[in-house]
Order: structure tokens, then sequence, then C-alpha cells
């Protein structure tokens, strides 16, 4: 009745999650003197106390786009759906203190899936030592919806953003990546199996690995605290949960940088590599556009190389640039390519 | 295929939203020295500095449950989405200071659609002073998906909870009760005209008010001001976001005490007494479990009566009991009526 059939219509993938976000966030610029940092980063940032910032993050999970209930138990999902959020606190170098939880459902979930829920939401809460301070329910007309919103808290000198790295600085990488894509790859090929034929079960033991990745990622929360035990700040710092390219692509943009990448330095699990051989995929796509590895990128100064390399489970990857120089990877062929992020383009 | 078919299934419905919340409540106690109070009011209450608390408010809006956007301008949607979490700082006798918004949503709305949405989520950041800080975007497989969690502060010296009612205590309300309803009444009732015919184009004129309270609320922001200039704290307080019966035993509850309400102070519109009319509905229906209203209930010690009478736009309903009186409404005709929460029973 009130929709105004004559307003132009332009579909939403014509921009993209990015160009969306962009179009957003450029009607709301910080203000108010409450707010450090608005959108733009892996978290907001609040003014607290005298020593800390609070910090914000918000992430919407939905059933059919970001999981799939036939082979996602929903003990896994709960814990997915926090840890995501905390990647995200610690991504700004923070350490998470609450979580709020709303979910939507419809009726064909029961009283017991949401107690499975709510157990692997309580695991990933008790494990990195946060409280749930609230949430909402509701029903939906569709899927499933989780909303989650992250808070946290970081001194303000150790605070680190997407743009401080420098030119020289370099580029690390917390774990191995592409894993979760790997995961997601098989979890899909399993599931098609089955509806062919619902007698044959899969035989994930060899993959538990990558599908592990994918079902149950873990912060590098260990990172956090090598940084404030040695006195580590980092210049920049992003979580990987769009995959590298992306990421690497937003700190230079914002850093006003370019960047130059080793692909034969890039971290990768041999399962990852045997699930892309399967695949017929190059390894370094599931690495560079998979996403949900939720691992670190971060930068540090040269001088620190012989600090990173006592940084458990770090790989040096790479080194910032001019940003005349572009984003590239150096393949292990000896060629230079640049980098485009293939992003999230669900719409 | 990880789905174990033996698990038992309890329908939702058997729970209601009440019930499931504080089943998933019971399982999330404050357990760190961050969160001053989780789960159980209106928002969140954490540590902040030595003079301020921050408050957190959570909300999710799903399109066919809490909106029609056959009738509900996308613009005024996101000026409400914002309002009714605000709402729930201001409970708490706090001033909102910033939100996150996180968008489902699928490809049939346009990017005009959105810009519209966010029009009225700007226009109520700006009306209310706060920033958007963060938020995320994504596709849905099935409707329109609104994540709202809005942050505030408020002094420690000026935090009411639902808890602090006491006997004798005062009963007071801001506005008027039950109109949210009667607008969404008179919607759905044209909405349907509509849709048998749709040349019948609805006039609306004399519901003006009723409609423009369901589709663009607008919180008391002027009580919390009161309160601080002429330094008045509640008892208790609550907002109302689901009908007067649910927030006064919310409030009896948690303050283990009783009520009773007055039938005949009830604020309401002479619009919301004609469209109960028209409907052959009992106007304490729409007030009581209508929902909606977004306004403020507070109670406040007996010796304030004069002070009381002189905040703008106020009524005393009724009063603080014994908790062994129940909580009961005392009818135009002279008996006592339990009240009773139909509370939301979408599931």
């Amino acid at each position: 009745m009130l929709i105004d059939k004559h307003i132009p219509f332009t579909p939403l993938e014509k921009l993209g999650e990015f160009g969306l976000i962009e179009r957003i966030a450029k009607n709301f610029p910080v203000k108010y003197t409450n707010t450090i940092k608005g959108i733009g980063d892996d978290a907001a940032v609040l003014v607290c106390d005298e020593q800390f910032y609070y910090l914000v993050s918000t992430d919407m999970l939905v059933e059919g786009v970001h999981f799939d209930l036939s082979y996602t138990p929903l003990k896994h999902l709960g814990w997915k759906a926090v840890v995501v959020n905390l990647s995200d606190i610690y991504a700004m170098n923070g350490i998470p203190t609450a979580v709020t939880i709303s979910l939507g459902l419809n009726n064909r979930f029961s009283v017991e899936a949401v107690d499975e829920l709510y157990a692997g939401v309580e695991f990933a809460c008790r494990t990195f030592a946060i409280d749930v301070v609230g949430g909402d329910t509701t029903t939906t007309r569709g899927g499933m919806c989780i909303g989650i919103t992250a808070l946290g808290k970081v001194e303000k000198s150790q605070i680190v953003y997407r743009n401080g790295a420098q030119k020289n600085d370099l580029i690390c990488v917390t774990g191995d990546l592409g894993a979760a894509y790997a995961g997601f790859r098989i979890l899909e090929r399993e599931k098609q199996v089955f509806l062919e034929n619902p007698n044959i079960q899969p035989d994930l033991a060899e993959y538990d690995y990558v599908v592990g990745r994918q079902l149950k990622p873990s912060p590098p929360v260990e990172l956090i605290s090598w940084f404030r035990q040695n006195e580590f700040k980092p210049t920049a710092m992003i979580d990987i949960s769009d995959g590298l390219a992306s990421e690497i692509l937003h700190i230079c943009q914002q850093s006003k940088v370019g960047a130059r990448i080793m692909e034969d330095k890039i971290p990768i699990d041999i399962q990852t590599q045997k699930v892309a051989m399967e695949f017929k995929i190059d390894t370094n796509t599931f690495a560079f556009n998979g996403g949900e590895d939720y691992e670190i990128l971060f930068t540090a100064p040269v001088s620190m190389h012989d600090a990173i390399k006592k940084i458990p489970n770090v790989s040096i990857i790479g080194y910032i640039t001019d940003a005349a120089e572009g984003v590239n990877l150096l393949s292990k062929q000896g060629s230079l390519v640049p980098i485009q992020a293939q992003g999230w383009k669900h719409f």
C-alpha cells in the first residue's frame, strides 16, 4: 500500500557486500565524543575510562547462507557464533568481556535443539572467560538467524587498528590458512553423496583437521597474551574472516601502503593441500578467498624480526611496500600477480 | 547427517518466549567482574569507569513477525528499529550513546530500499544524538531481519533496575497506552481491504495518532532529562514493549512485591478507545496486552507524590502492595481482577 512503485530499483548485487557497506558507512561518520572509532575496523572503539577503551563488534549468521544444519551440529554452531565475534575483538588487540545473543528460529526447532545451541555458546564463553549478558529470542518465517554482539576492552596504549602498517613492515599470520574452506568443501561434497544415497555414511576421518576448522574454529587468543607478556605491539591487525586477499587489501587500503606476499611462505596444512588437489583447485584460492579461518593477520616493524620468530605458531608471509607498488603475490615461479578481493558476493 | 533422530522433541510453544528465556538465562549467571548485571533487566550493566556504568541491550526484528512491509515504510522501520532499543537504555535511567545494526535481506530489496531504511536509522540517531558504530550486512533465504544492539551510559548513583519497587510506592507511566496496538489493528484491517480490492485506497486520517504510534514510536527521552534536572530517582523502571500486564508483573516478580492498578487511571487516548470500540474489544486489552508503546513504567516513593505530579506527561496509575496481595486491577466497577501476562507467544 505504502510502497512507491516509482522508486528506481538498483539490484544489491550491483554493489556487492563491500560496496553496500561503504555506501552505508559514508552516512555514519563519528559525531559524538563517546565514539573513538565507528564503522571501518574489526570493532568499534568507544570511550571507557582513563586506561581502557571499550570495543564492540557485531555479526549476523543466517541459516542457508552462513551455516547448513544438515552437517553442522547445533553445539558447534553455538560455539562458532561466539568465537567469530571474539575474533574481531582480538583483532583490535583487545580482550573480550561479554556477548549478547539474539536467536530467531521457527517451530521446526525443539527446546532440545535450543539447549544444544546454547550448550555450545556456554562452552565458548567458559573457554574464553566471558559472560553472556543479554539477548533476544524470536520466531522467524524462514530459517534460523543468530545475531551476536561482542564487547571487549583494550588498554588505550595497546589498541591496534587496520591503518597502522608502514613501509617495510613484516606481514605475519597465525596458524594456517584455507583449512576452514577445505572443510566446507568436504562437508558439502559428503552432503551431496548422502542426499543421493542416504545409506552411505560419510567417513570424515582423513579430513578431521579441515572439517574441525570449519565447524569449530578457534581464534588465536594466545597471540594476544604473548603480545602483552612480551610488550610487543603490532602496527596493524585484522582477523581473517573473508580470506587473506580481502584482509591484506583492507590493511593496505586503510594504511595507504602496498604489500608483497610470498606464495611459498603462506602456511597451508597438508590436509588443506590434499583437499585442494582432490577438487583440482589451486591451494592459493583456498587461502586467499576461502575465509572463515579466524586467524590473525598483523604487521610489525622489520626490526622485530627476531621477536616475531619467537611467537609460537606465527608465519612471516611478506612485507609492506609503497602504495604505488600495489598489493601483489610473488608466486613460486617468481612472477608478481596482483591480489584481488573476491570478497563475499552472496547478493 | 549429524542430526540425531533419537533426541526428544519438545515443541518451543510448550515453553513460550518467557519460558525459553528463563531456561536459557539460568545457564548464564554472571561470572566475571566486568559484568554488574547480565540477563534479566532491560539492559545489561557493565563496568565502565569510576562514575559510570555501561549499558547494553539487543533486539532482533523479523519481517512477518515484527513488521509487515506492505504497510511499513522502510524509513519508519529504520527509525523504529533504533528507538525500540534506545527505549531499553532509557528504562535503566541511562543515556544511549551508540548502536550497531546488522541487516539481513534477500535480493527482492534494492539499493534504494536499503537507502530508505538507513535514512530512518540516520534520522533516529540524529534525533537522539547517538552514533552508528558498526554492523553487518548479509543475505537471507527468507525475509528481512534486523539486529540492533544499543549501548549507553548511566551514572552509578542513578541506575534504576526492575527490582527496586517497595510497598506503597506509586506506579507511574508516561504517555498513553494501547495506541500502538490500535494502530496495528487498523493497518492490518486496511491491508485486508486493499488485498480484497486494490482500487480502494485507505483513508487513515481519522486514525493518524494510533497509526503514528505503531509506525514511528518515540521513547519518552524527556523523562530521563527531567529526572536528572530535578534530582529525582525512581525505585524501579521498565519500558513497555510487551504491554502493561507483562511489565508490571516483571517489576513485581523482581521486586518481590504485589501491585494494584486502577483501571480508571490508565491513560488511554481517545483514538485508541475509538478503535477498541470499532473492533468490539475491551480497551484494557489494548493497554495491558497490546505492547509496542515504548513508554516507561516506573515506581517512586509515595512521599514523591507532589513531585511526580509536576512531571510532564506522566500518570499515576496505582501503587505497590505486599507480594501476598498479588498483582491486581481494580476495575471501574470496584472488583479486583488478577493481572496475567499474555506476553508474546509467537512460537
